[in-house]
């Protein structure tokens, strides 16, 4: 039987800043990344989503290391040296380790936020920097990235295991990285459109870009997000739509 | 056979901002209490520094939470709530825990930094609180506070292994804490007095206090601070009285 | 004719988070207190909240200086030094005074944000540094303070212009001080009853306070809050009731 | 006659972080380049060092805003829109203009530092955004600039005064740009050659390239550091031969 695993960003409030619903979305995930403090989050609100996270019982925990920028929320590139971003992500991966044994949860993953994530499309040595330092503060943590690119191929090649991520609202280049959010047609914003080609790259391993073309993706993990009603109500037809096509949500 | 640790606080660096000599007080000492990222340090100076106490081979690793408070290094008092004061400890003994142990080393003790520190002298609450945090991280951790005084009582209440620190540079009032630095005499600053304190708060477990009275001191391990050719000779007079008494310095 | 102002903090928002109604409390006050980016607010944040109190045409504008903790956001009270307290007082001041006449807005008044105008309360010397800061930057400014307390009598006795403040939904102690919020009837839960006592601290001077006693007050500023629908409504009823009793509302 | 400014970045220091020897460095200089608060310096080190300034009483005195990034010093690019940008660069100038009108200082320059300086050489966009935040702070300004480069080129478009920035321990490039320090030889390390290029960069308007090409360069202001003893010795032999050769010192 098929099986994909659905993941969102939670812990991203700060101080007295609110963002997202992490409450409600919790129950509908199968995986949740973490922010560390550096982009979003701080101790209170870390120890907070993790004691949610505990109280799900099936939700499995990631690590949400980003740029060292609250303003820019992790969104703007940062040009770090190698040895720095080895040592903004042993730093966050180790905080977040660190609470989440203390209220009796266990790491599973790892995946970089916002503009590290990004960055590493086009930059493979980040990509190798970023999956060295996960393999190096623990080798059995899982190595989150976009379908078939950089992130996961550094992760592979050091032998971590890894996991590929699609995004339902968002379109595709031919060479399967994302259409940057300035173009036109970046974002799919048809609910239907959106969720039927969820479940074609689960049931198939194929989506078709913004060219028209068909491509090859592996969908392990689904991005969604938990931030406003409609957010919510999306993630509730694409539960629907995997379970009517008999596609299981279990955490990777 | 008599013994004692010194302690220094390392690790103070901040990014292109260098503080301390830790390579030379290194060897001089047999406890290192690190900067965690909130009050000084950041990822490279914590990996940097931890690496040289680790070539070092005898020098006991301590975690040093501070304050949130970068600009004042640490040393100006933050009106946290108890929950929060548990967020910043946990936080930071977990950064600098997942860091040690991703470089090869153990955590042996917690001391709280600066204003952190200080404020539990007169508001047990904190030191309570700072306690159970450390207990909840990691019970086998010692808990290193001013000697007698609420931070050793508090780790003490809740079945933590507490070290009393004693310090060579200043007086004491007829309570065991430390004169404020406000205060006329508040430094002791001949050097051959400083050395004889410490000696006779070892060996005889007394130190004189600012009005001339006898108290009883507990001498577990010596503050000593490496900033400076000046502060390292006095810890180089301090380890040559020590050793001519026949004291052994010992990592606590 | 009698007349009052209506102040609320605003631009507190920051980066990604947002937090408050400004566009709708805006039109609704006299006075503006704009957060300076210490405790709340980044460059963009007052430049875009600079903007919508220069469209409102009627609005004065205040800066609202905090202590350095965006994390805490200016409500831990953080013990400065007092010559800290006129750099951080001064820095803030010429950050939103310089972004102010950028846009085109002249700066009308000064109010302490959060724990640093709390910390007046008891500490005498620290209004005087705010008051001496604020004279010093310009003694065009008026300070804004809680009515009949430590800021306003700083104010005057350094020469400046002083507003006193009232509070709208907060208990008053038999001297004058608020209620502490960690104490039982701190907060004037009905709207009713609030609008009365503003009334009336406007149109008589007096209040009674949480003992029961009547109590002098001077009321030139009242404090509102426009984060939220029932805040909002609470200040279009506020304004019902002063108009009704032929009170206009006034920058001060 | 001849002239030429030489200017230095100072006011770099942060809370208990020391760095630079600014008293000994502003005697020496016509122009000084106050860090804002953001890559370096506080509200307690830009009064201090206003005050060295002012006493000083001929050295010009310049805003040196930079990326919000005081663990990188400003010296990491970070991706910021061009609002960003406006709003660093406006919020920066504001600060240090506000202190020094308070201390009785007149600004009369900005240079940005660091990759914020150096991310215009290639982004004319950039250097366009920072002339246009200048201009809208106060049109008076000075803008300074890597000679013949993009911020002097858009400063002059923008209608601003500019100053032609050199320096006395770099190559350049074929095209007037700095060698990049990753490449051998962007360092001139030899003291008599440095000194000679820069007289005659200021003489002739000449300096050689890194591949052994003369090329037009403008000096106006010649960009020397003050930390350490080399530094300043340095800056001292570049006084001497400036006045050998009849070249006044004065602020541009």
């Amino acid at each position: 039987m098929l099986s994909v695993d659905l993941n969102a960003d939670l812990g991203e409030s700060f101080g007295n800043y609110s963002i997202g619903n992490d409450e409600e979305i919790i129950p509908l995930i199968s995986s949740a990344n973490v922010a560390c403090g550096f982009h979003a989050g701080d101790p209170l609100v870390m120890l907070e989503t993790l004691e949610r996270i505990k109280k799900s019982g099936t939700t499995g925990l990631g690590a949400h290391p980003g740029f060292p920028d609250m303003q820019g929320f992790g969104r703007r590139y940062m040009d770090l040296t190698m040895p720095e971003v080895r040592g903004i992500m042993l730093y966050q991966m180790s905080a977040l380790d660190g609470l989440a044994r203390t209220v009796g949860l266990t790491l599973n993953h790892v995946k970089p936020h916002g503009a590290l994530y990004n960055a590493t499309f086009d930059n493979y040595e980040l990509a190798e920097t970023i999956a060295a330092a996960v393999k190096e503060f623990n080798p059995a943590l899982k190595l989150m990235g976009l379908s078939n690119q950089n992130l996961v191929k550094a992760g592979k090649a050091a032998g971590l295991e890894v996991r590929h991520e699609v995004f339902a609202d968002r379109a595709y280049e031919d060479d399967g990285t994302l259409v940057s959010r300035r173009k036109e047609g970046a974002m799919i914003t048809d609910t239907n459109e959106a969720v039927k080609r969820v479940v074609r790259m689960v049931s198939e391993g194929r989506v078709e870009s913004i060219n028209g073309n068909d491509i090859n993706i592996q969908a392990d993990s689904i991005c969604v997000h938990g931030d406003g009603k409609k957010a919510l109500d999306f993630v509730r037809e694409i539960r629907t739509a995997l379970g009517a096509d008999q596609i299981d949500i279990i955490t990777m």
